[in-house]
């Protein structure tokens, strides 16, 4: 199977015009298939602020009501992905912006209420529907997907992007030998959380289960993990998490942390 | 060859919410091959005026400054254009929706100064690359086109929508038998400017002599037909002007104005 690389990248490469810029050139040189996932920054808080629109957020999650529901599809589906697809053409990469709804590429479901929080127009995704994607993918276009999703009855829905990622990546690796990359702002699985030198290079699920037991992965890396080591279990082959700026590294191996089959 | 229907709709539909819906449900069940291309309507008007950033008019044309290139990228390729995908898509028609960049669909240029006015981020079209709406048309996807276009070096553009319209069918006229539905607030082309109900059935060369010798096309009209000959010039079939709550009948023939060749 032909390698397809799926990349998460994280609001604080979205905030900075810069980084997303030297982000962007290198993802345009990457040899072959690749998907990229953006979040979505700062950029909608500011303009809900600037809107007067409350943002109302709940145990730090923030609750999409419909005027927030509107500026997210303008700002993620909108302005982050048609400037990303702009600037990745004008590197030579040939690219196409989509949210879930285009090609009815993910189908999700408004979340119901959970411990009595409504969450608004947030979607939990159903299914990746990889068929459009396959076929744009296969022409070597780049695939450049914004964390809005539907559910096939004409509503959008507010989606996490790192899911979108992980339910991308697992579809496509019936197709692909898939690497899912999770970028974010630390360097990799880190051995002292203070230290941003102390990379973990590689996690099996046998060193994870020690790394646990020693509370060297704890908090918030536990869940991430389990979404990677849920995402190698269906199919995906290798899941590396690092930081953004370093993406031709963590293509390569040589940064970020591997997360591996046994 | 086989036919497809190029459809531009206007502001007044993407202003009205019903309108809108009952549009979409008609387009959803036209069979065969179909693209859209909508305008931007007055919410890009309005959310530039609730966020203070003043719209500059020279000669009835808008100006897009910075601001408001990011405005019409949010309303027009992320909020309307998502919203009439995921309608489209709840009416079970497959739709990917597109602007300019994607796909490097359409490529432009920034305006130079027309008799010393700088139109700003404003785009004069250059080349449809039909590559990617030939594939995506082919598996039967229905594709919706925002008027937002790029220069390739990254650069996104407010481009007509009208324009974006004639070109792609234009483009696309080498491979399908393409009728090109403009659909505007009349009923078609009208003998008597004040009498809805006196719509010309079809409109030919000759025939378009004759009218405008005798004064009853005038005006505004002119660069609207100008611009149908030019496109059946240019390889189309047939071009329609009418209502775009008719569009059904627009395409079966029983309404609208047809711009046919001799």
């Amino acid at each position: 199977m032909e390698k397809l690389y799926v990349i998460k990248i994280g609001g604080n490469i979205i905030d900075d015009e810069q980084k997303l810029s030297s982000f962007l050139k290198t993802f345009a040189v990457i040899e072959g298939k690749k998907v990229l996932i953006h979040g979505g920054g700062k950029l909608a808080t500011k303009l809900a602020a600037t809107l007067g629109v409350e943002q109302q957020m709940v145990e730090g999650r923030r609750i999409t009501d419909a005027e927030t529901l509107k500026i997210v599809t303008m700002v993620y589906a909108g302005y982050i992905n048609k400037n990303i697809v702009a600037q990745l053409q004008a590197n030579n990469c040939n690219t196409i912006g989509l949210c879930g709804a285009d090609g009815n590429v993910i189908k999700a479901h408004k979340r119901p209420l959970k411990n009595g929080i409504d969450y608004g127009f947030v979607g939990d995704v159903d299914e990746v529907n990889i068929n459009v994607l396959k076929s744009l993918i296969d022409q070597n276009i780049a695939v450049v997907l914004a964390p809005i999703t539907h559910d096939e009855s004409g509503q959008l829905l507010n989606t996490n992007a790192d899911t979108i990622a992980q339910e991308t990546a697992k579809a496509l690796s019936r197709y692909y030998n898939v690497q899912l990359i999770y970028s974010f702002e630390k360097s990799g699985v880190l051995m002292n959380a203070d230290d941003d030198n102390s990379v973990i290079a590689s996690i099996n699920p046998s060193s994870y289960q020690q790394l646990r037991e020693k509370n060297i992965i704890f908090a918030g890396m536990i869940p991430k993990l389990d979404n990677a080591f849920a995402a190698l279990q269906n199919g995906v082959e290798k899941v590396i998490i690092g930081k953004a700026e370093q993406l031709h590294s963590l293509i390569t191996g040589s940064a970020g942390t591997s997360i591996v089959h046994e």
